[in-house]
This record gives C-alpha cells, structure tokens and sequence, in this order.
C-alpha cells in the first residue's frame, strides 16, 4: 500500500507493508536504539544496499531526547564523513524519528531521511508532518525544525513486539483523527477486531491519509493543523503534573480526549451518546479515561505554560458531531472550570 | 535602496542604509555580543517597537561559533517565553548572523528571523543566502539550516567603527562576486575609491544583487550557488592548516582567489594579464594573496577533508575571462600540483 503526500515541495510517500529492499547512492546510516536495534536492525540492514553503511545507536527513553544526544549523533555521523548525498534512517519510536529528523535536517544543513517507525504511535501519526526536534527542561519538542522525509515504511510485523501499552496508545492517535475528520472511519474503528491485522493497516493507512490532507494544507502548522491538538491541550498539562511517568501520550491524550468531549457536550457540540461512543471505543481500545485533578484552577493556569497556547488565549480543539472539529479561543473560564470539576 | 530576493516561498527584501524603524507584533529579542553590542546596541533598541524587547549577548569570537551557544541563546529565549510571533534579531558579524539564524529556525521549529549585519562581509556575503550554522571540532559550518530573514539591514554607517583588516576582507567577498559574474562591476571595484561610503553602499548593492540572482535559482545549493565557492576550496586549506589564526576568512578567500586564478591561467581560461589585474586589485584592498606552502602534497589531500568536495572529486571554481566561472572537476593532479608548487 502507498500513500502519497503531496506538499508544495518535497512531496513523498508513506508505504504500508511494502518494505523489500532500500537502495542509495552514498552512505547510509541507520539510526536507532539498543531495543529496536536487537529486535529489528539485522533485518532491516540486509534490506539496505549502499556504499558504507553505519549503525548509531542512542540510549532508549524520552529522557535522552536532548540537543546532547543530537551532538552524539552528529558526531558519529562526522567520524562516518556523512556527506550531503548520505541518507538517515530512523528505526524505532517517535523519540527516534523525531531526533533522527532533526539530527538529518542540521548535518550539512541537511541530508536525506527515511524513516522507519516500529510503533503504531509513530506510524500513524509521527510519519506524517516533517516535524523533527527534542525536548529541554522548558518542555517537549521545543528545540526541532520542520524536515520531510524521503519516503516512510510503516511495516506492520514491527508491531508485534510492541506492549498492549504502547499499542493502545497509538490507536488513541488514531481514534482522534477519525473523531475530528471521518465519521465513517470512526465508525470502522469503533467495530473492528484490532487483532487483525488487515485492520490495523486499513487504521494506518486511513490515518495516514486524513493527516497528509491537513499537513497538505498547513505545512507549517498555521491554522487547521492545530485541530491535530485535539485532547492535546489537556494532555499536555496531565503530563506534565504528572512528570511524564504515569501515562504515556497517547494515553495522556485519550483522557484529554475525553475531558474535551466533556466539554464540547456543554457546548453543544455534542451529544451523550456521541460521548459515551468515544468513550467507549477509548475503553474497548484499553486507554484510561479519567485523570484526578487534584486543583482545577492550578489545572487551567497550566494550559497557559503550553507552547501552542501563544497570545495568552487557550484554544481548545473540539469534536462538533463525531467526524468534525470546531476550534474554540473565546469559551469562559468558568465553563472550563466546570468540566475540570468533574475529574476531581 | 531595497532590493528584493525573490524566492520560490520566503521571499524578502535587503535594506541599504534605510534603518529607520522596526514595529512588531510579539516579542523581540536582539542577540548581539559585547563589541557590537557596546557600540549600536542602544541605537538599534531605541529603534524597535514590540510587546517586549530582550537582549542576549554572547561572547564574541569564531572559537564560540558552537552547539554550546546555540544552547545557551536559545535558553535566554524559552527563560523570556519567546512564542512563535516572536522575532529574534541579529546584530553583528557573520558569526552572529549564522547562530541568530540558526537559533531562530530550531526555536519552536523556527521564528521570526530579522538580520542587521554589522561587517562588510557580512552585509555584502552572508546576508543573502539563508544559511544559518555553527562549527564543530570536524570543521566549520557544518551543523545548521537553511533559513530564510525576514528583512536584512545593511547599515553603512555601522562600518566606521570596523578594523581596516575586517573591511578589507569583506573586499575580497565583494571582488569574488564581481570576478565571477559582472566585468562591469570588476572594472568599477578596480578603479574606485572605497573610502568613499556612496562606493560602498553600490559595492554592497551590486554583491547583494548578484547573490540575490545565483541564490534564487538555487536556493539549496546543488549547482550554480557552487560558483560562490571561488577561491575558497584553495582558503579553507590554508584556514585549516593555519588554524583560523592567521588569516581572517576573507583574507584566505584572497590568497584563494589568487591560487585559482593562476590555475585558471594555466588551463588557459585568463590570460596573464586578467591574472595580474585581480591580483592587483586585492592588493588595493590591503588583501594578502600569497601563503607558502610547505608540502603541496598534504595541501592536495587536504582538499579532500572540504565537505564541499564531495564523491571524492575535487570541484575547482575559476574565473572564465573576469565576470565569468568555469566548473572543472577533472583537472589532473599533476596540474594542481604545479600551480601549488608556485606558493612554496
């Protein structure tokens, strides 16, 4: 399966289960970590043909997604003489994608990338935008820059290692593009048998489509692409009080899903019963939905240390019917307030 | 006098000598280091118009050109909540104008970038082009983007206070320009007198013009921008090899415009007497054009170690009659060699 994105330059493809074999002129290097590598990196190596190719591994966990590990990426592909035909290749999570990306998009003011990612969070949705960076100590991906890559291979099989965890994760990612964009798609994904696989590409495959639309759109994240945010604005403040140990993202979102979905019923913007069905497909997806606010003023303040805040409005995301998004910036605070009570 | 560089996206204009003001939505923060800072940094503030006006200083010199200080701007800015509308301005050299750049394009995944370049090199080089970076221990520039201003600002008047060997080597870039693309603007840089400032600013004019036309057909550098590179495959041998001590950059480019030119004279592509006039006209710029060489071999191999070099063949930019190149990548060694042997 291909699926091409189609932007103003730099346009490329994201294959689905077509991974046979990879040719460069140049020299390669593949990017991963010590468990992706173990698991997958003899694999994909054979499929690589070129004149050198390198391997740098980088320490596993959102912990290392730092400028240093950048330098450390740097320079191995320094000693390497990297020159500006080489390729990057990214091969593991979001956290490797993301530095690779980035660590591709300043080498030389930048070389080829290809990326690979091996969980469902970074299929669906890291394959797709060129947005590459890392994180310091004022927030995630802070620190990056815009970068396409050349092409994208999202194997399924590299699946199959993957935690129910990680994997319930990514299906909340795409449970958010199925609310905002496609009822139809929601519908599929509220039905079907996760466990097999033809689903779990068709989820792929479908996601990867509706975010090429938006990212077409808004390749720099001015306008429609913020509806990408959606259960986003909550998640980022539950991360953070919570350190970014206690859920990972995507499960971070699914409750902020569910909180935003609270409050579009307020609005209006939704009924119960579109709640309970979004509700319902987080549980079956075995995503939380419920995080205990401990402080709901200290809650909304936070909203305002998120970066994609800006101008000291918050804007909130929402589902308006299942298969639409309407933005909101001008929504009380009082209201919010209201809806933040209700996870005390 | 405006001058337009027309890119494919991101297009902008570069300002000779029409600073009046500057007004922007957002917040500012004008980096700069001590020098620069200590002589026109009151004057630019009091010309800026913002939401809030920040100042980041860093140390000054070529050895700070780093990832460390990229670093540590891009942390005075998250520490001032620096938000996407923000805009960061550069005020000083090269070496200001290239982090500056680079900071605003890392930053949030980039910026507003404003440029204010204080040194002739700078204004008639470095401001037009959009390459933003900084050195590591494997050379120099090879980390960084390619980043588009919003608005350049060249100031004469910042020129009174720069050393005449910095002046000088902005010369050289300037001459490089016209040698390789306009025998009209040559015979003017020959026979003017560049104490005069109305000389300068149609110096600065005429080089900003003529990157302005190489840039905007190629604007990631695969063919024609290439030609930029006159004189410096021979300058950043001579700059590794005296350690960035002895030579300002714009002085190796000279003496690297002088080696090319006699091996441009032995292919027969100028005769000896467009040799000797480039030769004097940098000499009337108090420009240095001899190095001795102490072994031509090593000098020959050091080629090779110039990311620009690529695939292991050595690109040679030379004048074709002055105002015009010529690209050879098949000169034998032995030639080389030779004209190499004339500097020992």
């Amino acid at each position: 399966m291909k699926i091409d994105i189609n932007l103003k330059d730099n346009g490329y493809s994201v294959f689905i289960d077509e991974l046979k074999s990879l040719e460069f002129k140049g020299k390669v290097a593949v990017v991963t970590n010590s468990k992706v590598g173990g698991l997958y990196l003899k694999e994909v190596l054979n499929l690589i043909k070129a004149d050198e190719i390198f391997t740098v591994s980088i320490p596993d966990g959102e912990q290392y997604k730092n400028l240093a590990t950048i330098e450390k990426i740097l320079e191995e592909l320094f000693v390497s003489r990297l020159e500006r035909n080489s390729t990057l290749i990214a091969l593991g999570g979001g956290v490797i994608s993301d530095m690779t990306g980035f660590a591709a998009s300043i080498y030389e003011r930048g070389i080829n990338f290809i990326n690979i990612p091996t969980t469902l969070l970074a299929q669906v949705d890291a394959s797709v935008g060129g947005k590459t960076g890392v994180n310091n100590k004022f927030g995630k991906n802070l620190i990056g820059t815009f970068y396409q890559p050349k092409a994208v291979y999202c194997e399924t099989k590299f699946l199959r290692s993957l935690p129910a965890r990680e994997f319930s994760a990514g299906l909340a990612e795409a449970l958010k593009m199925a609310v905002m964009f496609d009822k139809e798609f929601f519908d599929f994904m509220q039905k079907c048998d996760i466990n097999d696989n033809e689903n779990i590409k068709t989820i792929i495959a479908k996601c990867v489509s509706l975010k090429a639309g938006v990212v077409s759109k808004d390749e720099k994240e001015a306008g429609v692409r913020a509806v990408l945010n959606y259960g986003h604005t909550f998640a980022h403040v539950i991360e953070m009080q919570t350190k970014y140990t206690k859920f990972l993202h995507g499960e971070a979102v699914a409750v902020g899903m569910n909180m935003a979905n609270h409050l579009a019923l307020k609005l209006g913007l939704i009924d119960k019963f579109e709640l309970e069905s979004i509700k319902n497909t987080l549980v079956k997806f075995g995503l939380p939905i419920n995080y205990k606010i401990e402080d709901e003023e200290a809650f909304y303040d936070a909203f305002f240390l998120d970066k994609k805040s800006g101008n000291n409005k918050i804007k909130f995301i929402l589902p308006n019917k299942i298969g639409n998004f309407a933005l909101k910036n001008d929504i009380d605070k009082d209201i919010v307030l209201d809806v933040l009570r209700m996870f005390k």
